[in-house]
């Protein structure tokens, strides 16, 4: 779309930056054409930049508009549906060098950031502090810019929400070059319209985010995981919202398949000391982590929650020991790339409402029987948000199993993503499964922040 | 902006919703020309209309968008913003008979509803299955679709958000007549922009809301107000930030300032019982309330809070008994009631970094001071959301008041309003103070959905 040669683009944008952070993708390298996205074909940019402050993206950003250059804004990178490969080539905004929290203000529970920090990065300068920022998608190095954009999500959602819940206000630029602040330090506001909200989640297609303000929490110091099996899916998800309704405020509620549970102890040193006569009657289990600040009433809750647990159904019920039970955490967050390492060729973040959760698994196990697929996986029983790995080699086939998957959390009330955002990769599924009412208003709402289109070309629609 | 006279309009919405559902403004009542605004000027709609069904509000919608017939939607009246005068005449959509408790669903936590349904209507059906919708903007008459519109907050935020945070879903109507369904019965999604989040707070300016979906929590049975006076309102709010840190995870965390709490005692059977000498110290109060599923802990919690806030300077520390706890939140719910009882000529309910409160309170009394203002009030100490009465008779002065108050508001990173909303009264504000780049990307927002500015129109811009 643009009337420029990738030379020329490169040497405007470094009369912005200053040489050196303007690149060409040779000279930037191959991690810029790419996420995590299992199947997402590599795409390099014409240039790659990496401004220091919000004039820089706002000058970049002002060039790129009167020139249509599409713009595709990266993170880290640790995106898992192409979001930030730059389908149209043009330029990437890198963030590596705005990766400075501004600021931590324990008075207003609050810190501020530059797109490029990461989850990591904040902890270790939040926790000496006694304090937490909540949403963990389970990949520390990602970035917040990225986490902002897509809306990310994790295991601790079912206790504090997502990245949406978090984020007070932003700071963004418009393809103009225009820089706006919506919220900020304040934990609500009936203003005009929620631009902060609307931001958020939008894949980098509506305004290039050059700061967060993030709430923030106390940081409890106790923890204890308890693991459940039980013999049926359906055990496990009924037992979600009388956990709920007890008052222990889990700040994990997962449910473990069968095949995947034998995957992740099969991977590593992962022992949980369940005996063999009860994992052959497990065919799912239920992980709840529960918080507080006083060691005495978490024992206690965990007391209350094994006798639950006991009535709902559980085969059994196992306190871990601290070690085990963080390694268990651990083991489950990287259930992606276990997923990828045993060979899947795609994975799913659907989100149904919690309690369908069984329904909607019949339906993927005939899916999966109907087209010789296996689909095997996990996810947030407490956020109804089912995390899959599809092992299907042939593309039809494939594409067959996805579109009913879909399908099936569409029809149940759910939606396509519950965090891992559209990007490129569910691109498609979207534009054929929503309501087209509903995509035109969205095309609107984007030409109302990007008349030229030069955001983000090919992601969400 | 319409070519239709009332009668005849009045006679083609009948057509639609049934004769005696379409009323002329005489008919109606003059309810249905204002709200609870203090200052707002009372204007009589074309017509009143009283659907029973998003069918028949997609008709309306459809008919009103080709007429170019302004249509504002009605909750039950309550808002304090002038939101829902029909300031440019045409058509008030009542929810009088759209008031179901469609669905509640409790292996969700979910409550769908109708926009018509009030928040006393809701609660007595959750009550009895130990559920809560925690919003509790202090007018229980006040309706759903009224909460949506404004993104109502109230004393309970500080620990469960504003209305923003539970409204999962929505099916809302646009102007053209499209319905359209966004979100549902799950706690996240990352799939498109967030259109649900959009329209929450809009004011009725963007679609009109036919339905919500709403998040429930545990009811948790014990609560206790504790009520501590400090010399100063620096000392209040010096101790929410620590009070939020200790983990006693607060329901309630208000300030009362003396006049608001003299103007309190002194209207009713409200006693306290706080020595005389106390009450001569006093300057601010704060109020806390805790909350908890088990009564011991709540006790251990009420002592450890009596500590801390005698560490934290507070003249003294008194844990009123239920009774008068109860009273006390009432009293707090109707401050505004009080205001107006007393002559108050305007309220504010600036949002502004906690902790700045007293910065802000003090360019306050610059500004009372300065005009020959009175400005007295309360406040959500946990959200720093400010609850002024100015008493000024005079309106030029008036206005150097409102403008000096919001643009300090502003100044410290805060918003003009809160929880209330724009809606007309605080319109012009808006448009002085606001960055102009906001607007008119909130504009241009505002067309993507109404392309001819049928919904609402004054209101918001």
């Amino acid at each position: 779309m643009s009337d420029l040669n990738a030379a020329e683009l490169v040497s405007a944008l470094a009369r912005i930056v200053g040489d050196g952070n303007a690149k060409s993708s040779a000279d930037a390298g191959e991690d810029f054409s790419h996420d995590e996205a299992l199947n997402a074909s590599w795409v390099e940019p014409d240039a790659v930049v990496f401004p220091e402050s919000t004039a820089e993206v706002a000058a970049i950003l002002e060039y790129a508009d009167s020139h249509r250059v599409p713009v595709t804004a990266r993170g880290a990178g640790t995106g898992l549906s192409g979001a930030c490969v730059p389908r149209q080539g043009g330029v990437v905004i890198s963030f590596d060098r705005m990766d400075q929290v501004l600021e931590i203000d324990p008075d207003n529970h609050c810190a501020v950031v530059q797109p490029g920090v990461t989850l990591d990065q904040l902890d270790a300068q939040l926790a000496p502090l006694g304090l937490v920022y909540p949403v963990f998608p389970g990949e520390y190095s990602a970035s917040l810019g990225g986490n902002v954009n897509t809306n990310a999500g994790g295991m601790r959602a079912v206790k504090y929400g997502v990245t949406r819940h978090h984020v007070l206000g932003i700071e963004a630029v418009l393809p103009g070059g225009e820089v706006i602040r919506s919220g900020g330090k304040v934990v609500k506001t009936s203003t005009g319209y929620d631009l902060t909200q609307l931001v958020i989640g939008s894949e980098g297609t509506l305004a290039v985010v050059t700061e967060a303000t993030l709430k923030l929490h106390p940081r409890l110091p106790h923890a204890t995981t308890v693991l459940a099996p039980f013999e049926t899916l359906e055990g496990v998800t009924s037992a979600v919202p009388r956990i709920i309704d007890s008052g222990v405020g889990p700040q994990i509620l997962e449910y473990i398949d069968l095949l995947t549970m034998s995957a992740m102890t099969a991977s590593g040193d992962l022992d949980l000391g369940i005996p063999e006569d009860v994992k052959a009657t497990a065919l799912a289990y239920l992980v709840v982590v529960l918080e507080n600040a006083h060691e005495d009433r978490l024992d206690a809750d965990v007391e209350r929650l094994g006798v639950l647990l006991g009535d709902l159904g559980a085969t059994d019920v196992y306190v871990l020991p601290s070690g085990a039970g963080r390694q268990l955490i651990e083991a489950r967050e990287k259930a992606f790339w276990l997923a990828k390492a045993n060979g899947a060729n795609d994975v799913v973040d659907v989100v149904v409402p919690r309690a369908t959760i069984p329904e909607f698994m019949e339906r993927v196990s005939k899916l999966a029987a109907d087209t010789g697929s296996w689909i095997a996986g996990c996810g947030h029983a407490g956020d109804g948000n089912v995390h899959l790995g599809v092992f299907q080699g042939d593309p039809d086939k494939r594409h067959e199993v996805m579109l009913g998957l879909y399908r099936a959390g569409m029809d149940l009330g759910g939606a396509i993503s519950g965090e891992h955002g559209l990007g490129t990769e569910k691109r498609g599924y979207f534009l054929e499964l929503e309501d087209p009412a509903k995509i035109a208003l969205m095309r609107r709402i984007k030409v109302a922040f990007d008349p030229n289109g030069i955001l983000n070309p090919g992601a969400v629609f």
